[in-house]
């Protein structure tokens, strides 16, 4: 029951930094409104926003022992996704572990727990996403699982999905989908750069939108 | 039942500069400890110290057509006040909608839920106070109302009361007490200034505030 | 009922100060995964590291007043933990009363309740961790006590126990214990200088702390 | 600033009769969704099911000493209505309040903050509904008012205006308009007891609703 | 975007039947603790006790239309388990939709959101497990998908997997495999019968399990 | 670390079953508003008021190995009292151990963390208080200890301490003073019921106890 699946695909890293570049909000826009983790996901410190490549990581409440497991699996360019199996604030994570990652090429955490050592990390500029920032030890007693589909956040994240992280929080792209994904983000990109000059120039969104007759139609009354 | 109040009336302008000065805290006190909205609506970046007149929008749970219609009522120093019908996280407002507003003098954004495009907002200095931050989109298919009274994150907002807005979190002002609570304000500040100079001699409060006889009396023992 | 002890026995300087420079992780993990506040206690700012002497306050909520009645009992070094007796998020404490916190050599305040003129604070350099920031003012009406055991943010402090605070949240210490803990982090920060080295050269925490034949015996696979 | 408003004008009783049968629902559904408490007020046992006319209250956290000025002002059939000036879980209200209340007329409590003596209450068919149950005690310091507009868990309350409440939780209706929205959410009632006839005869509300084209013309897809 | 999937597989009534009389905390540890919805999810009324296959709902938050295009997908014996696309407490369903689910043999609800008419709910023996009990209307104006994989309340829902839901809360069971869980957790039931009958004549888990020498090898003191 | 302390003292029955008629409310209030534990811990039924001798358990998170060392040490008429060392939901209890319990003579529990089997519970008349209603399954590997001074739920209790609860949740009375507490409770039931009388019969609250002329004295108006 308890597995470690080794090897997993991943998506083309030039597909990867395109997401990098579209950001979350416009990316959970471009697939559809989905992939979002929950709101109380925050990063440990603002300006970080990467994309990366999913390892995951089933396991249990306050023991990480399976982060260990996890990292050798970590290839340059993957973030690791935490999900406990029942809900936890501990501190499954610290600098020790981000020294780990980092000399493995791991780019960040995404952790539905908690996560210490906050300075440490900020100056290693090891991004992290996290529902807690707890420094409660853990324990190494209980199996987990590796590179299984999680729950993390109320997201479905399987490994090898993309992980897109900033300061608006985090989403979570199919693999399979990731390409055509990465091309709708750009296209609206590009769209919002000349809406934002029409905005700026003092245009209503009312007008831009043709949104006028819509709202009257709908019953709105100017008094 | 949806209705934009089209002609609402501001406060004077120097009366909000006066307000801004003194700040949430000094503000609340001023007018007998009222007017806080909840603690969890917090600044996307420290540091902004604002007040302004509120353009107030009542939304429908993550529909975001309201903002539209509003932002075409805002003047030159209004702020945005949005509370929706029912509790919602969802990003009803970003960059786009914020260049909107800056192109039309509008000075902030104080919303019940949620934001996104923090990065953007803050590099454009558009200060928002919200109860998240979140990246999910909203639809344009259900109407609200502007520029009536709402309840805002546990307080009454009116269209055209003044809303202050630091690091402390948000205080609104009511437009027809708007003068006499800034006279208020500046006569605390004013004290303030006074006792700081005390204290920071090293006198205690239970020695400027003459406290020890009441505590006394109250059977307060020393051990 | 209502009591202010007012000659508490405080831990050597050279001992809280051995306990600063280890941090909140490595203080926790040296007694024994002990000590730890509740996560929902944060820093108003980041970057305060710091280890006191706790002076404590029971205190009604959304009532201040003995605040400053605890004030008159800090010493040099001394930090303020007040516990409401009732959860409250107002906020007791701000800028005046750091002014005569500082004045008295007194280094921050631990609250489970609201602080507010958070500017003011950060400018000052004044650390607080609190439940909240707030700035509903409070009452100064009905007694507490100072220098009595309490429970913070579900922690039992004792008046002259040892606080440890830094961005990861907040630990206490034994006054009896100080020492020893001390003894048992400066240990732990050497050995995990090792590790870190280990690490960062790329050998893995599963070789490292040989985890390979226990996991194995747990029954996981590798697939 | 602290003011008891002795006269207030009630809503006719016949009118608040006819409310009390709609229930919370309907009534809410009846006045263009609008006028609820947040879904965090829960009733102490289930089956109450009341309209009444509002006496408010705005205390401070954790002081109770308002409820017994308000109960002066209690007529038959009126309900109080506890606002505190910040969040509190602190019991106000116990078993004696409600016997006097009940030797008054009144009929029951909302408040937005803790409630104590449950059993009693329950045995006594007083209903209440609160944020919390919590036998934290109360002072009697500080000074509120009693019959000024609150803002009770998220919804503006005036005194007078009808309070409507069941096991789905408290809705407000403004006295002026008690009798069109009594009128309304009766037509809707019967308007329901159709459709439930059809529905129980297996008639989809796809159909009944004629839904099917406009599911289509959005773009649903069956497969 | 938004489909329909109309002829989804069922698992077999007879072991649906065995997984209902084996309850919620038996079956989640029968399959390896995995599959439990978050424990915020709670039964309108106490004494239900049910297992049934899923026809899932991906909706918008506040519109509830597509539990009307879902209500048509339902057969003799399954759930509704709707999951909103983002946080929502409003009450998409009611006395109504109840009548016309128990008209085509539909047996409960799960919703990550809010549901109303409680009263009439438990007249009419609906279960219904929810995140809150709330009256907020919704509107039917945006599309979502009927029998498509969705996360509710932190646990990924396929259509035709198996809800098992009690007083405990509510456990998913994978349509694959059902049957083999029912199996386990049958087996389960018939040991922990003999257990309960050696714990209630006095025995101590501590000796029933052997548990003596390994604690002592773990360390444990007995003073 | 990991202690088991067999030979605590208990408070004498008598005294024990007088605090069990004062009830919750009374108790908390008998002995200087002080002792309750934080208001989310609620019975599983209504109806149950007891009061017991504490065993204490401080247990990892999900870890509920301790229970079954505890369950040894109980005794005719005491009950478990278990605070976990980091915040958990998981269900450490349920009907099995509920069985060993009262085969011993223990009478319920006290659990900030999750319970199961509720409704097997209910049937059995064993009583829980807890945090949360959760299946959730814990494991046997990690050692935690038994009869030492915990913080549960934000009270500090000592093995030993008599635990009073209700519908109004639970409050902790020292060993030490548990018999002068039961003389002050009993005096304050004595006198609420000479109260209930006069409240009954109409007197004010106001009136009763004298409270008009202080009101105005702090500056009440009647308008």
């Amino acid at each position: 029951m308890s597995v470690v699946v080794q090897n997993i695909e991943r998506t083309d890293k030039a597909v990867i930094d395109r997401l990098a570049k579209c950001g979350v909000a416009t990316v959970h826009e471009a697939q559809g409104r989905t992939g979002l983790l929950a709101s109380y996901m925050r990063p440990i410190y603002n300006g970080a926003s990467i994309a990366a490549s999913a390892v995951t990581i089933s396991a249990p409440p306050a023991d990480n022992w399976m982060v260990h497991v996890a990292i050798e699996q970590v290839k340059e360019g993957d973030i690791l996704v935490l999900a406990p199996t029942s809900p936890s604030e501990a501190g499954y994570f610290g600098d020790l572990l981000a020294t780990s990652m980092q000399a493995r090429g791991g780019v960040g955490l995404i952790i539905d727990a908690g996560v210490r050592d906050i300075r440490d990390l900020t100056e290693m500029q090891f991004p992290v996403w996290s529902k807690a920032v707890f420094a409660e030890g853990t324990v190494k007693e209980t199996l987990g699982s590796v590179n299984i589909p999680v729950v993390c956040a109320g997201a479905l994240v399987n490994p090898g999905d993309v992980i897109v992280a900033d300061d608006d929080g985090v989403c979570v792209v199919r693999r399979e989908s990731a390409s055509e994904v990465a091309d709708k983000a750009e296209a609206r990109l590009a769209l919002e750069e000349e809406k934002r000059k029409r905005l700026a120039s003092g245009e209503l969104g009312l007008d831009m939108y043709k949104m006028r007759e819509r709202l009257a139609d709908k019953g709105l009354k100017y008094v």
